[in-house]
């Protein structure tokens, strides 16, 4: 049955409370008396066999027995009654159910059957199913609060731009306070729980598209739908908002063992990191950066370029703070002479009103000083933003006057203004909040979250300016991973079908990984394979000596390991009897499986680079591209790119990597063609959507990327097929 | 004349106030009103030949006219009645001058010449001055407050174990405020500003011998006096208490041309970290951080172990809290079978008594959970210290109940305890902080803190099993750039008499480079110099054949990129025909610089590093050692040593390189003779200090790490040279 959008869910008109209690603040008693202190105005069911009337409502004995139809049903029962009241629920079509219950998947996999279940249904049914051990949905503009939230008990609701979509309510809740504390608010408050149906990315999906949002807040544990995630990333890139994500688990030891060189190196952070990174999602790194970044992401303006003005009362604050603009890539704003000398009218002689502006104490005497000063600041036509950072502002300064200066100034300029006030009240920076202007207590904070707003601003410029981006273009070819390949190229089940009768645990020879990519256009191969018997026949067209000869064999996958390369081999003479050598060696070590001896050009000179691709649980195939050789691995010198890919999406992953000066002729070093290596992962990625889940593992390494014009030279190939995962790949 | 101590500028018994207002809010009139208003029981003598009594004392025309001795004369005057007042002072026989007036260094070249004038009164008379241009000090002991400081003009002193010393008074006034914030205080307050004789260095030096601190707080802006930070820094390491310091201009585009590969590479602030960490000096990253960690490094207590348990309300917190923690080399616990027995008798059954540690909303039902919950986990023999994360604890919990139970727990246990706990009330933190516990609203911060702690605990642990540190045998040898090299060596005066006039611009040919390091005994030279006339001769002990021939000229530093460099020579005759070859292109290059040709052994195979010497403008000489090659220059791996350099603290350095595990025969590779490596650091160390001034650069380069036993090969070496510059080395 098709799945219902989460309209009803998020935006009710009529909320059912099964297992309803007069009791107020307990936890099934807590969604009746939050719908009637927020002022709901749709319809409240109580549900309860045992009770006529709940918190003044009338009661009905069954979700059957209410009269209307219901678009909300509220699950607060014991988990060994759920499975039936779902069944009800969906019986008498109400359209979707919030489960507060506890006691399935997160005891382990007896609860984790039963959760099945509750999926089925959900799927059978069309019903949409929030959780179970959830705390629910406070919906601002429905006034809609299916939810037992503690953080709604008391004070009043902070309303705001903010949506906050949570897997955790504990840290939904704690978001809520932070973002209440800096004078900001939500329209949204979701907690999705263990997700047996609906996921953050759908509901992330639906808020986003709000009109009255203008920042979506994500907490994540489980990246259990990452299609979802691209999605949503997609839609909030259209409506031109961000989605800011804090993931925990970044350093989760799961990297899976792994038998190639790229599955060992990239570990599952960085598929993540890489991911987000393509969907135009923004990964902040605690609670406090996600909070103080919604306020700074959520405003209406955008930055527009990365230089900054620092108006301090403090030369020592001022030099900090320039120190952490320049470290996070902002750039301290030249300022006009007219400035300078507006600035200089105002400021007593000892001020500096070079960039740090130095107001001193004359702020104290001067209390409206700022209403003049920002303002010139952000007219300056040489400054895009202006960072205000205030400190030691004791007795006797007018803090009413700085608030609303700086408010002002906010509110009539296009310039951005953040606020870093180094000891202010918490009222001071909810006030600040409240009137628009993103502030903290932390300076560092402030220029963080004003450096990442102001590349996520020029990030999405670009993206305007150049059209459809890498990225977007990616997502909207909607490459799956069952489409045809190439017209040249047979289907993908009839090459692996071919290829996996000639594999030793999955592995392919050196000679036939080549032969697979150049079937998939992935390379040319010039290799030739001598087989035994054929070593002294002088009649195959041979590369030109000196050659390299290596013994080929599926069941030795990393052959130099074994003596089994042997370079520089100067004529035909050496050849015919290395092969001899290579031959028999290759047989002791694995008998019956050797093919011959591949025989290869040998490659001198050129950037030692590589390329691989990994299965993730997650994303499915990621392609890695490196610098090589052993220093590069001890630097971590690669990056992860998700397919589908684009060139233009790989030329940058290749500019990205530290190594890049070197390949792009640092020192007076030799311009090597990186565009052939950026060419090369896309092949890589389009072989990799081909071939699909048969793909276990694929290594080129070392990949030479040879003088500019010259292409790549792929020295060696590793492939590993294996039978299609059990998780679909996205 | 012998400085004096800073006894009497920081314990005065007697306080003179020249320029003394009777406005108690004047910056003239406040040294008085905090005097009185914080009880000092000493003397105060106003002076001002224009009243007879001030803010109720008697006041005396000049500072001549005062009764008593005078430990601290207050100057509160205009700038250009300064030099004028000092004079009387020092004629008095005042012990020290604190001047609170400006328009000195900070104005540029003409005030600079009066503050030097300062500095010579200060010099010729032996009275202390701090400032001018300062803030003054608190000195919470003494009850002596000679500042106008306007954070205490109101409010209550916030006493504590730290000692604020800051080149700021501005920021000075920020930490205070933050620390009171915290919870916690200072014993001392002291803002040096422009430092014509006092310097932060001569304070800290003082007050931290002062039984009643237990850590040191320091801003710096400029680092004018780093021997006295080297002897701070010894001091507080004797005395196992920490300095922590703020050091801003961080990215100051302070790099300074220079014509050496060493010089380019090695940016300032690698100086200054090398500095501070040489000498025990924790520097942290902003004024946050600062006082956080203030709280954590204040305590009693030391870390003697990396393990952490987790103990949270909320599972997605600790999970965040877990991943810090091991992003910042911290473990996590294994918590004993009896302490997770013990946790699940108290716990209810869907709670984690694994670590994180989650109590779940248990702890609103049975809020005195704490009180049994986290003895258990400090009393776990696998427990170094617990990190208390909270959050989204609203209505209903026992706030108080938490704070004693967690104070109480740090109080009775030698782990280390330190709180988290977002959205927490800032009285909470606050009263958290009273109690000796650190805490923060903020884990990443306390995260980042107990990280930091630890490493320092087991920093001084590991100096003291090891007895005098590395560190600290290099500072106690006292080596001077006076004290006379090795024996069998001539003077160094009469070494470079020698030297200098085969410099070319400065710079020494490779031959005589070495030759210069040879006489120091840093290397053993195989190389021959075969003058163009001798080329034919064979009967120099020329090198076993391939050899490489260079062209040896101080008129060209860089050989290479004049193809002045012929690798592989095979044998004599071709060799004749390069000397020939090269004589003459130099020759055109630099006529009749030309020395002859250098032949060197051609040696294959090994790991690429590289040792050089660049001068700091703060610090004089420091020696940096990297792994060579173009690629590692882009990864930035090296390490700057400051001399005098022991074997441990060189090999120390040598590991830390990034590409140590290549060297260390990672991946199969042969292990290199790092220890050889370690060696040469040391050696050239020792003849940067016994060349001392007259060494501008050194550059070895390439440095070929042999294998294991085999020692290191010096490549190519460039020396220049100079005369002795005008500040002095430290």
């Amino acid at each position: 049955m098709t799945q219902q959008s989460l309209e009803k869910l998020l935006r009710p008109s009529s909320i059912a409370v099964i297992g309803a209690s007069d009791e107020p603040t307990k936890v099934s008693g807590r969604p009746i008396a939050y719908l009637k202190r927020y002022g709901y105005d749709g319809q409240i069911y109580p549900v309860n066999p045992r009770r006529d009337e709940v918190q003044g409502l009338k009661c009905y004995p069954s979700i059957g027995a209410v009269p209307g139809s219901v678009d909300v049903a509220i699950v607060a029962i014991p988990a060994t009654a759920v499975i039936q009241t779902l069944n009800h629920c969906a019986d008498a079509g109400v359209a979707s159910c919030i489960i507060f219950s506890s006691g399935f998947s997160e005891l382990g996999e007896e609860g984790g059957a039963v959760q099945r279940e509750i999926t089925n249904i959900a799927r059978r049914s069309g019903m949409r199913v929030l959780g179970p051990n959830c705390q629910g949905v406070f919906s601002v503009g429905a006034r809609a609060t299916p939810t037992f939230a503690s953080a709604f008990a008391q004070g009043e609701l902070t309303a705001g731009p903010g949506a906050i979509v949570s897997q955790s309510g504990a840290v939904a809740a704690m978001l809520y306070q932070l973002l209440g504390n800096a004078g900001s608010g939500i329209q949204y408050y979701v907690a999705t729980g263990n997700e047996s149906d609906v996921t953050v990315a759908d509901v992330m999906l639906d808020v986003v598209r709000d009109p009255e949002v203008s920042v979506v807040l994500g907490y994540l544990e489980d990246l259990k739908d990452p299609e979802g995630l691209a999605r949503a990333g997609d839609v909030a890139r259209q409506e031109d908002k961000p989605i800011l994500v804090l993931k925990s688990g970044r350093t989760a030891e799961g990297k899976a063992a792994a038998s190639s060189h790229t599955g060992a190196l990239a570990g599952d952070d960085d598929a993540v990191e890489e991911f987000f990174h393509k969907h135009g999602i923004v990964r902040v790194g605690d609670l406090i950066e996600l909070a103080a970044f919604s306020q700074m992401f959520g405003q209406r303006k955008r930055a527009v370029g990365r230089r900054v003005a620092v108006v301090t009362n403090s030369g020592g604050l001022g030099v900090m703070v320039v120190d952490q603009c320049k470290e996070l890539g902002l750039e301290v704003a030249v300022l006009q002479p007219e400035t300078i000398a507006g600035l200089e009218a105002m400021l007593p002689g000892f001020a500096s009103a070079a960039n740090p502006v130095d107001v001193t104490t004359q702020l104290l005497f001067d209390p409206r000083l700022l209403s003049r000063a920002v303002p010139l600041l952000m007219d300056d036509p040489g400054v895009d933003a202006v960072l205000a950072s205030f400190g030691a502002l004791g007795g006797g300064y007018d803090i009413d006057a700085i608030i609303g200066d700086l408010a002002q100034a906010n509110d009539d300029h296009d310039a951005l203004l953040a606020v870093g006030w180094v000891g202010a009240h918490e009222d001071t920076i909810r006030r600040l909040g409240q009137r628009g202007v993103p502030a903290a207590q932390n300076p560092s904070l402030t220029v963080r979250s004003l450096a990442a707003y102001v590349q996520f601003s020029l990030d999405r410029a670009d993206a305007v300016r150049s059209g459809p981006s890498a990225t977007t273009r990616g997502i909207a070819a909607d490459v799956s991973t069952t489409n045809p390949g190439p017209a040249s190229v047979p289907s993908a089940a009839d090459v692996i079908a071919a290829y996996q009768p000639l594999t030793v645990d999955g592995f392919l020879s050196e000679y036939n990984s080549k032969r697979l990519l150049q079937e998939l256009s992935v390379l040319q191969m010039s290799d030739v394979l001598l087989a035994p018997t054929s070593a002294g026949s002088s009649d195959l067209a041979l590369p030109d000596f000196p050659v390299v000869a290596k013994a080929s064999s599926p069941a030795i996958p990393h052959k130099s390991d074994h003596g089994l390369v042997v370079l520089g081999i100067p004529d035909h003479e050496t050849l015919e009897t290395v092969v001899k050598e290579l031959t028999s060696r290759a047989e002791d070590i694995a008998p019956g499986t050797v093919e011959g001896v591949l025989v290869q050009e040998m490659v001198e000179g050129g950037f030692e680079a590589f390329v691989g691709v990994k299965r993730d649980a997650t994303f499915g195939h990621v392609v890695v591209v490196g610098a090589g050789g052993i220093f590069i691995e001890i630097f971590s010198d690669y990056q992860c790119v998700l397919p589908p890919i684009t060139y233009e999406y790989a030329l940058a992953k290749v500019e990205a990597l530290k190594a890049f000066p070197a390949m792009a002729g640092a020192r007076g070093g030799e311009d090597a063609d990186y565009e052939a290596l950026a060419r090369l992962v896309v092949e890589v990625g389009r072989a990799v959507e081909y071939l699909g889940d048969a793909l276990l593992e694929m290594d080129l390494n070392p990949v030479k990327v040879l003088p500019k014009g010259q292409g790549v030279a792929v020295l060696d190939a590793l492939v590993k097929l294996g039978e299609p995962l059990a998780t679909p790949t996205p």
